[in-house]
């Protein structure tokens, strides 16, 4: 093995120039996404009220890799390549004789992977003549890299924020508004979806699938000078995110690594399929035996509990059917403090890969996510998103279980942000005031009904 | 020229593993440090009680340079070669034909460049078999970065912060608080000199010099088991910051590229001095010419219309008197948000390099630091520390110079910190609400008052 430096840096004359698309390999064909209406597969050219051509055609494409114009490198080449790391220390206080690499996606300026899509979705939404977007966010690493990329493009941008999110998290709001952005609480009175829901509970504290009903109902109204952004679940923004991985691969492969184990947390898939999905395809075409753990909150349980259906990816219904693992789009997941990991639904390629025996979903609830985080911290120096902590946790445990076992497997995982304005959940959980829930089948059946019989 | 990319990365195999020493090549010696009681020069060895020997030998030395231990590489490496970055698109929106560089430091796990000598603190207190460490901190960098440090030589932490910043900050108390430091509000009733203030003020709502004192006392009075630590301000501490300086040399030298202007804030000094003391040395040994800028509040304008006398770091007279420029250790500076530039006094070394013409001060109110900084982060992404905005600042004001005259200078700041937990001072700043201070003679007089006869 090759001697390295446990901060394992990429040349930024090696960053890729090509995103990944695994439509390119999966074993078999995506189901198709339906109309919400009709429930027959719909037409690309259906979703041009709310997307730019460029993006539909990627949602679409089978291409296996797509180049990434210059001006989106430009704009990658201010935080990327990002650090590949291996956990050393984090070895050392786990007495393990696994090998712990992870792929640092905190050091964007927005603090997490997200920036990655936002950008390229900014771009190729400006490149049609669009002046503005609109878009969801819960814990606020979304909007807050949607607000950055419309501010280097030079766009207005209207975030939903989740009302209850937009109450205890002012500094995210701040933060969106610092670079220029406009936030609204949701549910609000901005919208006729909005004012719907206000009606029926005035003291609603939002979800992301009513913001995201808000988000799109601005842009189809807008007559095509605003367009409706995503940040996870579709397949162009998964493919945006497989930067990760691409140079995740770079990097293990310069200093002579290869994992057996890729691990990511899991809300609608995005940061887990950047980094996966490029080795995902050594599975799928070389035969590689890679061990894929997708993990998600016990108490927001889509991949593990949810249902294998078609459902809506908003609350109101107005997006398109995918086939997916979901809870059904009227689900309310307890409050836990991992908001990006709230979502009823997962991306449909995630969910493909799962039907296929590909990828391994996995629970964990939020306590022993921070015990994670905590050693992390202490460790490497950095206080993880509670999001990514569920990857740490699995990370950890992965290597707990080679302790045992003796084996020296090598794990790799995607720490996909910081969390420095999540640190209320530190607070509560330094307090032993961080609750847990389990969630019982009747809750779960309660949301089953609101999945459409297709 | 060469051809390159606008993020500036050093290979992790070229880290310098010597800290450069100034002392070796001041065109004078430094006034020597004065005995609180007796106002005679004090014997290294009287600061035995508060530092271990390897630090009061750093602090002292004439060496020109220091090696780096293996253990502090490796934890360097963490987060270190820093990028350093051209930041053309805030060049583009500034319309100049000057070059503007920035070296990164917001990057450390800590958010700031103090990790760089709080790593090397705890190293060499943990070799001389101290237990535990005991500091002030007012913003919150200083404390982060210990309890960091701290926590990878597992050791404790104590840390008082000033009162006003506890309660306004309680994220930076969580944060330091994950990484297992004890954080203490000061004045508090832990310490004989909090308690005398306490009975003086009971609504005292603290300073850094009160702060020192309390840490420095319960450093005394441990016997040996834990030792006081200084985030700026001393020798020792601004030579482990000249790393910054060593890099920015060589990545700059990797793009053909030389500064005619260097900039950074200044509280204490020391990560002005880490960026600018490597280029100083190539104008005090090789005739080069290069405009160095030392940035402060005009709320606080210690070098810009302070005294050059003797004075105490502290607030009770603890600390050895230094030959330094000072508003008095008994100013209370406004509460401008920029914390860590709220200091009496600045380090001696570059005091001295003032009196030389070597360094040129210069002022800025609040206000036009946060103009700055908005451009900043829409240009380039990131949200500097109120603190690093004073460089922005006049990287900015010096780039606009060049836009009138025509020149293509070369301009080289420090981003010393990011901002993620400084989001009120934005939020002010956003709603119009951000006071601005120019402070009367009188004020100015009544600091004085306290400066000691020497």
């Amino acid at each position: 093995m090759k001697e390295y430096y446990y901060n394992i840096l990429l040349d930024p004359a090696k960053l890729p120039d090509a995103w990944y698309n695994i439509n390119s390999d999966l074993p078999s064909p995506l189901p198709p996404p339906l109309h919400p209406a009709t429930h027959q597969p719909i037409e690309p050219s259906a979703l041009q009220a709310i997307f730019p051509n460029a993006l539909i055609e990627q949602e679409v494409s089978n291409q296996p890799y797509i180049s990434i114009p210059g001006e989106i490198m430009d704009i990658y080449r201010l935080w990327r390549p990002t650090p590949l790391r291996r956990a050393y220390r984090l070895e050392k206080a786990l007495d393990t004789p696994a090998k712990i690499f992870y792929k640092n996606e905190s050091v964007s300026p927005s603090g997490s992977h997200k920036l990655n899509t936002a950008v390229a979705q900014a771009y190729y939404n400006q490149k049609e003549g669009i002046h503005g977007l609109t878009t969801e966010t819960g814990a606020g690493q979304w909007g807050t890299a949607l607000s950055i990329a419309c501010s280097m493009f030079d766009m207005s941008c209207i975030v939903y924020m989740v009302k209850i999110s937009f109450k205890q998290k002012p500094y995210r709001r701040t933060l969106m508004q610092s670079y220029g952005a406009k936030v609204i609480a949701s549910p609000s009175d901005t919208t006729d979806f909005g004012n719907q829901i206000l009606t029926q509970d005035p003291e609603s504290t939002g979800s992301l699938g009513i913001a995201i009903s808000e988000a799109i109902e601005v842009a189809v109204k807008s007559e095509g000078k605003m367009k409706y952004t995503l940040g996870s679940v579709l397949n162009h923004v998964l493919l945006h995110q497989t930067i990760i991985g691409e140079e995740a691969k770079l990097q293990m492969d310069s200093v002579g690594e290869y994992p057996d184990i890729v691990i990511g947390c899991v809300g609608g898939g995005s940061n887990f399929a950047g980094l996966a999905f490029p080795y995902a395809q050594d599975v799928l075409k070389k035969g590689k035996k890679i061990t894929f753990l997708a993990v998600e909150p016990a108490a927001c349980p889509t991949m593990t509990r949810g249902l294998y259906a078609y459902d809506f990816g908003d609350t109101a219904g107005m997006t398109p059917l995918l086939k997916q693992y979901t809870l059904g789009h009227n689900f309310m997941p307890p409050g836990i403090h991992a908001g990006g990991l709230r979502y009823h639904g997962v991306a449909a390629q995630v969910a493909h890969l799962i039907r296929h025996n590909i990828i391994t979903p996995i629970s964990v609830l939020q306590n022993p996510v921070f015990e994670a985080n905590i050693l992390f911290a202490k460790c490497e120096g950095i206080i993880s998103a509670p999001e990514s902590g569920h990857a740490i946790r699995i990370a950890i445990d992965e290597a707990l279980k080679c302790k045992e076992t003796g084996e020296a497997k090598t794990i790799l995982f995607n720490l996909s942000g910081h969390g420095h304005f999540d640190m209320s959940a530190y607070e509560a959980y330094l307090n032993n005031d961080l609750p847990d829930y389990e969630l019982g089948e009747d809750i779960l059946k309660s949301g089953f009904d609101s999945i459409p019989k297709v």
